[in-house]
């Protein structure tokens, strides 16, 4: 089962891919159920902020703090500070992370203050940032604020 | 200098209790010229990222690092995780804030990771937010997560 929601935020980074963008995808799943889905739109909506964590958050919509808490987040790469700082406001106490070789997150931070992270360390979100990071260096430098 | 971009973060404030919304309000300057300005938009748009820091970043648009090194975010409450987040993100390295009267936010991490971090304790903030979290208590719980 977990699979399926881990291979929804994969395919979310293909989307992203597939519009010219950064190929980073979340989905958040609430009792079993993906309650919203999104991937990185900074190249395709000119957005500073719609990483694929908040762009999931933000097609979640407005949710009460206990569904947040009864809640998974799974996401292709190891999540920046923003998107940590969303995961803690909410109180998402869970997220499972594709990999942090190519980018490593605010993970020290999540666990620190109670969130259970996993780390897939998975080959397809690997290969995608790979190659994304080689070809667009700029773009992604800007994506991380470096 | 200092008070016409904070009474900016201010109005914005106004803007958004005006349009029955969160009173926060942000403005991010940059070398003396205000680039990006915005206010939680919670309620107006059903939105769960954007709070008024998140708004004034996306308003601002896309933006280097280096602009981001050499700019100041104005905000009228103390910011929350999400928002501290993005603050760190991007490497903002001064944060005027309103109050931290009504809701105190990461200052102590943002601080920690060198953030300077001057909290105004401006009456103008404290008194529409006290009213907003009288009078729409469980609005204001969903906006931080509570």
């Amino acid at each position: 089962m977990m699979d399926e929601y881990f291979d929804a935020a994969v395919a979310e980074a293909g989307y992203g891919l597939a519009e010219g963008g950064i190929p980073i995808g979340s989905v958040l799943v609430h009792k079993g159920k993906i309650i919203g889905r999104g991937h990185n739109r900074r190249i395709q909506q000119g957005s500073a902020i719609l990483h694929g964590e908040m762009d999931a958050l933000e097609n979640a919509g407005r949710l009460s703090a206990a569904v947040y808490a009864d809640s998974v987040l799974y996401t292709t790469l190891s999540p920046c500070a923003m998107c940590s700082g969303a995961i803690l406001l909410y109180g998402i106490p869970r997220v499972v992370v594709g990999e942090n070789v190519t980018f490593r997150g605010e993970e020290d931070l999540l666990r620190e203050r109670g969130v259970s992270v996993e780390v897939l360390q998975d080959q397809r979100c690997i290969e995608m940032m790979r190659r994304f990071i080689q070809e667009y260096p700029a773009l992604w430098n800007e994506d991380i604020g470096v």
